[in-house]
């Protein structure tokens, strides 16, 4: 049982600030500094790209966690420059970023994470961020609408979530934001993820919160490049005095639910605002032999530039699907697949069926629609929303030149 | 030692002939049925799609060559209809097909191989096919260039390739045929490539072929896609009456050599006239541990959208091509790592260096150019070609609905 907290974000939580400021690493003047600050300290949940190219921030983070987690009271973030691929020299500015943010909050050190998205290969200016941290740090606020907007790179909208909890009789907050998928030069975007809650949440949570993660974030699909810079972390405080290990059964499930919402919709918001996007289309796999299985099946057939594209031309071409779903590692038993697109069943044991054409046209000039593919060999399923790959895609990704 | 037999195709060695003809399968009225015959018997060695929905005439094609291999006469093939998730109708047809040109050319059973590209999803019209087979018998001819023609769909332009390589004193020619990948609705086009040769093969000469499409008709990347009814053929009559076994080690190696630049330029051939392209690019992967791990790499760097929307915008966006790479599934040392982006070093030792912008931004401006990438890590390479990702691609793909 949760409710949606209206303009709520990542500082919705108890206990949490943020802030979201210029600090002139873009050129469009835009916000481009944001920090979180919880005055409890925070044990820090970070689910991380596997490029094997990690940025500078990245390497800094992790090493952070490893030694002072339970105790990390935020993140600065940039974006405008990814810091990646930028050697010893970026990964120095990454720390001196970090320490500068602890000494201005006087935390003590390895107390605060760092991310950055934006332009790869070209150094971080760790002067514009060092002049611009104290301005960071003076204006945290728990009504901060600003952060949001401070993380953004090709994005056009922000984007945010946060829902208030029922549990135990007591209250649970849960904030996030996140930024989108989709590369640009000179900069590579990036999707990053930050969700807050005031709940004390146990080490092991990780182990949940990455198979969340696999559910929202890693169950979409814009231009399916994963960056250098992906990172998805969530905040615990104790600000509620709950701690997720005291409650029963029911409301640790109630809990769950409203994270995977938080999570799921910070990550639909990006499908949504994807580069040239004009549909949001849910690939439903159902019948798989696992979930893993599933999901790695929908993001191939997403992935799909022949599928994206008939997503973009408004045309119900299950030959696409069907060709895409042959082509994928995993093993299929044809005269088992039935599919249905956009509420139409075109394929019933791996053969096509007779259909209504006009239902199906009428359907996919929906701004979103479900291609459901069921693969007949067990009872597992899973959701993957993509985007259609369009004029405005190959424009954004083609037109600016150096 | 090879000479490029200038306007020869499949026909061109001894023993040989070819059709192309309108059997009224394309709406367009345009050629869509050719057919290849030897009159001398044939080995046929064929690779084909793994995709997991193969079409109706690859699985006759593969029952025939297993049953009567060294006695092959020809192939038929059609282009405007895949004939691919027909089902058991479908399959009955491509059986028909097969005995209808064994019956018209007074053949044995199991003599005629087959392969079909088009619509994915729809019955052939085993009537027009079945009318047409006579006329497409009768225009047999060694000197035919309508073959090339009739195994298009979306393809601007026919491709073709023959040699004379001079062995033992003797000649010795192979021709052959390509067309496209690429998709296009309601068409599911298919990338088909046809061989003939004079030279006897040995059984054994199949793996040899398997490694040589590796390098060829597997080493390019339109759209990333593996369609339904991906095939290449190749057919070996004994009429130069030279016998590939019998060859000394030189003269086997002068054979594979020009088989291999036919395989080439058939393959490079589809990848210049891929959907929408404005560019021919060669990705060419080096000091990898294997040849599959090269090819492998090259592939999946080929493949990104944003890599190949960056060659669309002639932009020398090197980020792309490390975020690729450290996406893909094999281990990389990112310090090892070196690329040359059009000729010109970028990255040194997985750190950007100083480089020459104008060089590289002039060099980009070319149809044609390489991006290499140095693994550091082994001996080995292989090379992948690409096109960009264009509006035109977009619009060929998505403008036609149903």
């Amino acid at each position: 049982m949760y409710d949606i907290i209206e303009n709520g974000s990542v500082s919705t939580p108890k206990g949490f600030a943020s802030s979201g400021i210029t600090a002139g690493i873009k050129a469009s003047k835009s916000k481009d500094l944001g920090i979180i600050y919880s005055k409890p300290p925070c044990r820090c949940f970070g689910v991380f790209t596997k490029n094997q190219f990690p940025a500078a921030p990245i390497l800094v983070s992790k090493q952070i966690l490893q030694e002072n987690n339970g105790a990390i009271h935020g993140l600065v973030v940039n974006s405008g420059n990814a810091n990646a691929c930028t050697g010893k020299q970026g990964y120095d500015t990454a720390w001196q970023i970090v320490r500068d943010v602890e000494k201005n909050l006087s935390l003590p050190q390895n107390s605060i994470v760092t991310c950055s998205t934006g332009i790869i290969g070209q150094q971080l200016d760790l002067s514009l961020v060092a002049d611009a941290i104290p301005e960071a740090c003076t204006s945290l606020a728990d009504t901060d609408i600003h952060f949001a907007e401070a993380i953004l790179t090709t994005d056009t909208v922000t984007k945010t979530c946060a829902v208030d909890v029922s549990i135990a009789g007591d209250r649970v907050k849960i904030g996030g934001a996140s930024k989108g998928s989709g590369m640009i030069h000179p900069n590579m975007a990036t999707m990053l993820g930050f969700v807050t809650t005031d709940i004390e949440l146990p080490e092991w949570f990780h182990e949940t919160y990455k198979e969340m993660i696999e559910k929202s974030f890693n169950s979409i699909s814009v231009d399916g490049d994963m960056s250098t810079n992906d990172t998805c972390f969530l905040f615990s405080n104790n600000a509620s005095l709950l701690k997720y290990e005291h409650l029963d059964q029911a409301d640790q499930n109630d809990f769950r639910e409203a994270l995977q919402f938080v999570l799921n919709t910070l990550a639909k918001k990006i499908v949504e605002d994807g580069e040239g996007a004009t549909k949001c289309v849910e690939i439903e796999v159902v019948n798989a032999v696992n979930q893993s299985v599933a999901r790695n099946i929908g993001r191939f057939v997403a992935n799909s530039k022949l599928v994206k594209t008939a997503i973009f031309g408004e045309d119900p071409n299950w030959g696409r699907v069907i060709a895409a779903l042959g082509a994928c590692e995993f093993q299929i038993i044809p005269e088992r697949v039935a599919i249905e697109y956009a509420g139409v069943k075109v394929v019933s044991s791996g053969q096509p069926i007779t259909y209504n054409l006009e239902r199906i046209e009428k359907n996919v000039k929906e701004v979103s629609y479900t291609i459901e593919i069921d693969l007949g060999m067990g009872n597992e399923s899973a959701r993957v929303w993509t985007t259609d790959l369009s004029y405005e895609y190959v424009k954004i990704n083609a037109e600016y030149t150096t």
